[in-house]
């Protein structure tokens, strides 16, 4: 058995057989070969450069002979890169020492190298990297390794594990037969991630390099509550899974029968529990599991899975499909938070050394208004469709909330001339998720409609520590006691200012610091959709005064630890379900 | 005339003659040339390509007899690359289009891919890299460039202009002749900059690329107040510049004659003004200038200059002169602040996504502690030598500040059992510099017996802004109102818990915004050197009183712009010698 860390973007628990996919598109039949097949392994490599070399001879003579020989050097020169000592040493450390497949030690180095030069986006090096891949390419067909073609063809379950998975093949995912996936690179907000969770698959992204561990592994079990990949696992810990997931299943059913009863506290306070969207078609589940309504639809997804600059036709469509299914209920629309660690295309993106701090979300959005102006018209629009309020991210300063606002009603000036049907009296919100904005929402109360508290951000400046940073990840926790002043200091101001406030952070998703979000005065949650029974069964089983308490021991605690601590053996006491053993 | 923006890093204006370096060591007697030389140059360049082309042919014939073909086929790789069609072309663009010389453009173009290569840090590529550099430095050779060399034989004043400066190149510069810098890359954090300001010398650094444009400049100005590289400036801008060098120089002179008098404000309000020092040989300057004491000894200089890893030796030496030229004056010592963009040795770093939300500073010296023990055994050694006082920097949770505290005690343990003298009630104090800090400020006063507030990472974290990327640089301001309401916060509490409170960011070394903190409460500052005398002047020209209702009157305003047109013009009236006409 082996058990692997990495940072959990996807909840729930899979186990499964794996399918291995290497990063370039080859599905290698063996990773690991026993130690009596090593020298096959190095026949096997010999043989292949040695086909490979007699090839690209034979191409080198011939084009030199038709082209001339400058063009023939091209031959040469991968000739060389074939021949380079480095790269032999390299292939027979991985062979030899780590006991790889040749196939899958031309994979993993070839591909190194070529992904290396292709980062760089110079044309010229890019060459070099098709020089590269075309070596890796003909070695590998000589080997026997075959294309990612089996992701399509699917027919039992599988949990895939690769590299990474690019948008498309993450969005194409069979879910019938794709039970959960795991990646060497990816963090927190990267596509794999959100896309995982839109499908409510579970997966866990950034282990860091494990493909070359993966010898033969009949069963896997990825566990995205934890962040953890187990390989080859004891029959111990496979029952203990078992069951776990057993529970998840029955605990859901149980759930399920109370999907459509309100989110009301046993004093008969009345919660508004939201659902995070990031695709429309998520829609349908949060009305399913008995959401109040849209509190965060997130509207990147239509960067991240088009290779085209969207349309203000394609934010519209987007954005009524969603509307018109929530019928009426409210649906709050967050404007583009691109940028950091959301990429969308090449031509906005730009290197920087701390993108968490750098030119992202609305910053981004009203530098770039050919970007920002259309989604802008669109959420217009698709206001008129039914209860939607706009929300702009990452506001900082005051100035920039009434750039934001300045533009919104330009827009709205167009349509208007243009005679085009829209909402003229849209609520306009903000995330409160930079510290600067906390300190200063006395002043921002007076010029927006509603707050809502992103507590991913808000904890990740407040500490200085990038989430997505294994390094410092300690460190990253939304309960630690400062974070929790300022979002206490932000309940207040709302409350001092009659301003709405909801909390659409992760902090909401988890039932325990749910209650302690209630007990600080917090009524309107937003959560990813899957986590909506538990947070619903979390409310139903307590009252205001039992979430107060817990808020007035919270407020006396030093460290993040301590919180996490006291908030646990509180849920076990007020809602032991929910609790899993 | 031409008129670039940069980072100001040093301040200061230079006038002088340009001496440009290109990237790799060579100085290129022409980058620009008239649009009646192109031709020639094309010309130039076609001989050399041609030059280099039979020597590498003949090195291929040779090797290949010699050594056998694949040896020889190095050449081949490299005869492949001089021919490369896209390498071709961008040269012909930068010398047809943009008249750059010859040997510029190859410098250019070569250096990049190079460049490109070698950060990829992966041995197979490294060898790539070197092909180019061969290359490079074969062309160039023909086209005449010579090496880095003028450098160090210096013998009339220049203002050196350059893609970069390495660490040594930066430290080694004689001050004598070199009268400014500036560079493409780089930013506030910086070794140039540190150096720069330690040498004050004027200094501006990531203006982007600008070397292209430098065509015989004979006259260049560096504003290092304002961040700008002027070249060929108009007789009325150069006449400008010189009357606000000399209105400096006569400043200066008039203020020296007050440094020995004491910062006392009009009404008797003695405040202690400290100086900001990175190297040693500082001190001079601050006891020069009349410093009560040092405020913030940098320690990370001991990393930047220097290959090695500097022993306990080294630290206990580098502080134990400070400390014995201070004589009996207070010497605050910083422990490391590595990390982000401060880094010493390859091993300690890693590549980080967001370096200034990673592991940097206290977090990096706590989980190295062979790193960090002897910085503290040195330290508690020398404070046996004056009135010394340790500071952590970006602390973050209390769990981290105790960790550093139990840390130090065990170090004196250490030092107590063999018997080594030292200072076992050395006062320990924090950076307030991470907003989580200020928020539990009234947590922290128990356990530390001083503050020191860095406005800098304060203002970053606090706003979500990366103050060294140009694309958000109007959104980093330390006089936004957010910041300031931080600053108060932390000042009130200091105040309470009755815990003595510095100001060491750059926010203290501007006589405006040092007359506020002043109203805000602060009796303490710490500055760098060369803002001694400026602040000393403010403090000894206001009452407290007029500082109070400067900052009772900011603290109704909404953004730093207006922070700092309010600021400015009280100083005009306050000590209206300090504003630059």
């Amino acid at each position: 058995m082996l058990e692997l860390q990495g940072i959990p973007v996807s909840p729930g628990v899979a186990i499964a057989s794996a399918l291995v996919l290497d990063a370039e598109g080859y599905r290698i039949p063996r990773c690991i070969v026993p130690a009596s097949d090593v020298d096959d392994e190095f026949a096997r490599l010999r043989a292949a450069v040695d086909l490979v070399s007699e090839q690209l001879e034979q191409s080198r003579l011939e084009t030199t002979a038709t082209a001339g020989r400058q063009t023939g050097d091209i031959f040469a020169a991968q000739l060389q890169m074939l021949h380079d000592p480095r790269l032999h040493s390299e292939l027979e450390k991985r062979i030899g020492e780590e006991r790889q497949s040749a196939a899958f030690a031309v994979s993993g180095v070839l591909h190194n190298y070529a992904s290396a030069l292709q980062k760089l986006e110079n044309p010229f090096l890019a060459d070099r990297a098709q020089d590269v891949l075309d070596i890796e390419r003909q070695l590998l067909t000589e080997l026997g390794a075959v294309t990612r073609q089996p992701l399509l063809d699917l027919n039992e379950p599988v949990i895939v594990l690769s590299r990474m998975l690019t948008p498309s093949e993450t969005a194409g995912l069979n879910r019938e037969f794709v039970k959960g996936f795991c990646t060497e690179v990816g963090g927190p907000g990267g596509h794999t991630a959100i896309v995982a969770k839109g499908l409510e698959i579970p997966a866990v992204v950034g282990i860091g390099e494990f493909l070359p561990v993966i010898a033969g592994a009949d069963c896997v079990i990825v566990d995205g509550d934890r962040g953890r990949l187990i390989i080859d696992p004891t029959d111990e810990v496979l029952e203990n899974y078992r069951q776990r997931a057993e529970y998840r299943r029955s605990l859901a059913q149980r759930l399920a029968q109370q999907s459509q009863l309100p989110a009301t506290t046993t004093d008969g306070t009345r919660i508004s529990l939201n659902a995070n969207i990031e695709f429309p078609h998520e829609t349908a589940s949060c009305l399913q599991r008995g959401a109040d309504g849209i509190g965060l639809y997130r509207t990147e997804f239509l960067y991240l899975s088009s290779d085209e600059e969207p349309s203000e036709e394609d934010h519209y469509e987007a954005y009524a499909e969603v509307i018109k299914q929530m019928n009426g209920r409210p649906v709050v629309i967050r404007t583009l938070d691109l940028g950091a660690d959301k990429m969308g295309h090449g031509k906005r993106s730009q290197q920087e050394n701390n993108p968490f701090l750098g030119l992202r979300s609305i910053r981004l959005s009203l530098r770039n208004l050919d970007l920002f102006r259309p989604q802008l018209r669109a959420v217009l629009r698709a206001a008129a469709l039914g209860d939607v309020r706009v929300m702009f991210p990452l506001i900082t300063t005051i100035a920039e909330l009434r750039q934001a606002r300045m533009l919104l009603n330009l827009v709205a000036e167009d349509l208007k001339e243009a005679g085009v049907p829209y909402r003229s009296d849209l609520p306009v919100g903000m995330m409160v998720e930079v510290p600067a904005a906390v300190i200063m929402l006395d002043h921002f109360a007076c010029e927006v409609d509603f707050f809502s508290i992103g507590t991913n951000d808000l904890a990740q400046y407040t500490l200085a520590v990038d989430r997505s940073n294994e390094s410092v990840a300690d460190l990253y926790q939304s309960s630690d006691p400062a974070v929790l002043r300022l979002i206490q200091a932000s309940i207040d101001i709302a409350a001092q200012t009659q301003t709405p406030i909801s909390v659409c952070g992760e902090m909401s998703s988890n039932p325990a610091r749910a209650l302690l979000l209630l007990g600080m005065g917090v009524r309107n949650l937003s959560v990813p959709p899957s986590a909506l029974p538990r947070v619903k069964k979390a409310i139903r089983n307590v009252s205001i005064e039992q979430c107060e308490a817990i808020a007035e021991r919270v407020c006396k605690l030093e460290s993040a630890r301590d919180v996490d601590l006291y908030l646990l053996d509180r849920l076990t006491d007020l809602a032991p379900e929910l609790v899993m053993q």
